[in-house]
Formats: structure tokens, C-alpha cells, sequence
């Protein structure tokens, strides 16, 4: 039994599987903070589907970019869980994350996740998820400056950044929000799609994926 | 707030969405009977998410085809809830709720789901939901037969039945499974696509869409 969790966005979810098969999985963005919501969820997920904490052999979870709490509740959750029934993590980037709703439909994907701070994260990569930019903050607005021909847009942050959707004029197309619904399953499909990456993770290393440094950080070396 | 569900296949899923807004969708495939699941699960995602069900302004629910046993149940609770607090119900097929994960790609889309006693369910859709061809009942097989050139594939009955693989050939391609995760959060969506079938259901008169009569009442007319 394999464990998902991603709570590096607003919105949170979890998802549960076994083999090749999908067993569970919930979505939750309801304005209560993850740690209030990620343990009582995954507590339900577990005894809804009958599960036992002792079955899960594999943990899967989402280490960034996105809210730097939430990134850490997820990280530390998830290394506590692997830590506590001694069983391996695995850890993938929010960005790959929202890229994989678009991958496999033969055009390059760029994606980008709100950064808060009127700034964005984004990265590109192939239809097949081979990185072509590397993951980055940048104002909105940076990214017309991208050359992009036939590129797939997708990520939460074009929804909320209208400077954004000047990409539609310039071969570039948006993903329908409608798309971009797989949430922590999609951790289990990356480690499939992207199986060179999928190395158990050492506990004491692994690090969320920042990006930036928090404003705290800043203020404190300024 | 606006509750979704779709019991009509094996796995199940419901969703809760206050205007645009997504707050919850759980995806479950559990191997219990539906009569078992479909109400704990909606128990559940209304107290997570601090929700009463007199907050419940809509119903929305997939009315089939499908597992027969499943649609009753689906349709069934959702009629009653509807009924129970005098609010509206709107019902949409799987096959469209399943064409949803294809559209707006540009591409016609076959749909298929499994109909069990090796057959499948299936129809045609335009990138942007107009009907090709109304829902049937086929063997797997026939479907080699329609002449079909640049549609996306997509519905769980690819995965289950390796006929249909062969579509790949002949300018049809599959859509990956990690993009068909929406779900009963598709029928909110699907409201949205499709306004003009976007009217109340008369609670007496919605009826679930069998496509094919039940084993039992064929034996009975024989």
C-alpha cells in the first residue's frame, strides 16, 4: 500500500494505492490550515478503505514550490510517517506535479503555481517531462518575455494571474482548469513516467524545494 | 453549495463546490458496495468540511450508463437528498462525464466505459461535448468498425478490454489514465459546458439511462 500527500498549494490532497490500482483519493481546499486538515484526512482515508497504517509500504510526497507552510507540514508529515513504519519516501516538485495533467499530448508544457507576493513559480517541461527550464520565481509578467511557440499552459497560477492569459495569442493554449484534477494521485503516475527520479529519498537530506527565501529569511539578513 | 456523485462505475466519487469554487472531491474504488460507501463518504466530506446539509443549495448526479446496481444507488440517494431538502437535481451521463478528461483538445472524442458481459458502453463527442454518436451497447470489437480519424480515446473500458487497442493504429490516441481524474467533480464542470441540458430534473420523471435492459428482465421476457 502506497501513501500520497501534497499540500504545497492551498488546496490539499492525499491519495492511497495498492499495485497499479487507485484505491482513494481527496481533495480539500476549504480554508482551514494543513495542519488542522492532513492528518485527520489521511486518519479517514485509512479507515475508510479498511487500511491499516502497518500496510503502507511507500510514501509518496510533494516537496515544492508553493506555501512554505504547507510545504513543510506535508515534508514533515510525510518524513514522520516514513520515519515511524521505517518505510521509504519518495519526493517529486509541486511543478512536475501540475506538468503531468499535461503531459503526453506531444507539446511542451509550461506550468507555473502561485507564488504569493505577486509572484510565480513556474518551469517547462516536455510532453514527456524532461525538464527544459528548471524551476524559478518570477513576476508574471517575466514570462512574456519566454519565446514560446506551441506550448501547453498549465498550473493554478494562470488561473489567478490575469497578465498571464496574454500567452493565449502566441501559439501557446491553456489546459482547462477541467484537466488539472489529479492532485497527490499524479505523485504515483511521476514515479512511473519518471522512474530515474524515483529513488528513496534519505530522510535527514530531503529538503523542501523553496525556491525563494521566506520573507522572514530576508528580513533577517537585510 | 453544490454536492456531486457518480456511482455508476465500479469506482465512485462525490464532490462539493460552493459557486466556482471546489472545496472537496473524494475518488473511491474500494471494492464495497456503493450502498455501503455513498453515504459515510458524504457524511464525511460535509463535516470536513464544516458544512450542514441544509447548506445544500443543488444536487448533481451521473445517471448512468453503468453498473446497474451502481446507478440505482447513485440515482436513488441523490433523488432523495433532492426531495429531503426541495432542492434541484441535475443529471448527466457518464459517457459525457467521461469525454470531459478529452475535451477541449481540439480533437473528436470516443467514449467508452465497460458494460460487463464483455461489452461496453460508448459514444462520440466533438472537442467541445456536441453529440457524434448517442450512447450504445456494443461488443468491443465493433467498435473497430467505425472509421474514425484523429479522435482521443478515453473511458475506463480502453483500459479493460485489449481490442480496442488497436484503435492506436489508425489516427486515434489514447488519453493517458493520470488525465482522467475529475470525476463527480466533472458534473459541475460539465453544467458549465453544457447549459442548455443544465435544467432541474422533475424527480419523478429522471429516470436512470440503462442503454440496455437488465439480465433479469431479459430472462423475464423470454
Amino acid at each position: 500500500m502506497k501513501l500520497a500527500l501534497d499540500t504545497t498549494q492551498n488546496s490539499g490532497s492525499i491519495a492511497l494505492a495498492t499495485g497499479e490500482r487507485l484505491l482513494y483519493s481527496a481533495f480539500f481546499d476549504i480554508r482551514i490550515t494543513h495542519s488542522e486538515t492532513l492528518m485527520p484526512a489521511i486518519d479517514h482515508a485509512l479507515g475508510f478503505c479498511g487500511v491499516s497504517k502497518t500496510d503502507l509500504r511507500e510514501i509518496y510526497v510533494c516537496n515544492g514550490p508553493g506555501s512554505f507552510t504547507g510545504l513543510r507540514i506535508g515534508l514533515a508529515t510525510a518524513k514522520g510517517i516514513a520515519f515511524g513504519l521505517s518505510i521509504p519516501l519518495y519526493a517529486y516538485s509541486s511543478l512536475e506535479l501540475a506538468a503531468l495533467s499535461a503531459s503526453g499530448l506531444g507539446r511542451n508544457i509550461l506550468v507555473a503555481v502561485d507564488a504569493k507576493m505577486k509572484e510565480i513559480y513556474y518551469a517547462a517541461y516536455s510532453s514527456d517531462l524532461k525538464e527544459i527550464i528548471s524551476p524559478r520565481v518570477a513576476k508574471p509578467e517575466e514570462l512574456g518575455k519566454l519565446e514560446l511557440d506551441d506550448f501547453i499552459l498549465c498550473g493554478s497560477a494562470f488561473e489567478r494571474h490575469a497578465t498571464l492569459a496574454e500567452f493565449s495569442g502566441c501559439r501557446a493554449s491553456m489546459l482547462s482548469p477541467a484537466h488539472q484534477f489529479i492532485g497527490a494521485a499524479g505523485l504515483f503516475y511521476l514515479a512511473e513516467k519518471l522512474p530515474d527520479k524515483h529513488t528513496a529519498q534519505n530522510l535527514a537530506d530531503l529538503e523542501p524545494l523553496y525556491i525563494r527565501e521566506s520573507t522572514a529569511q530576508a528580513k533577517l539578513q537585510s
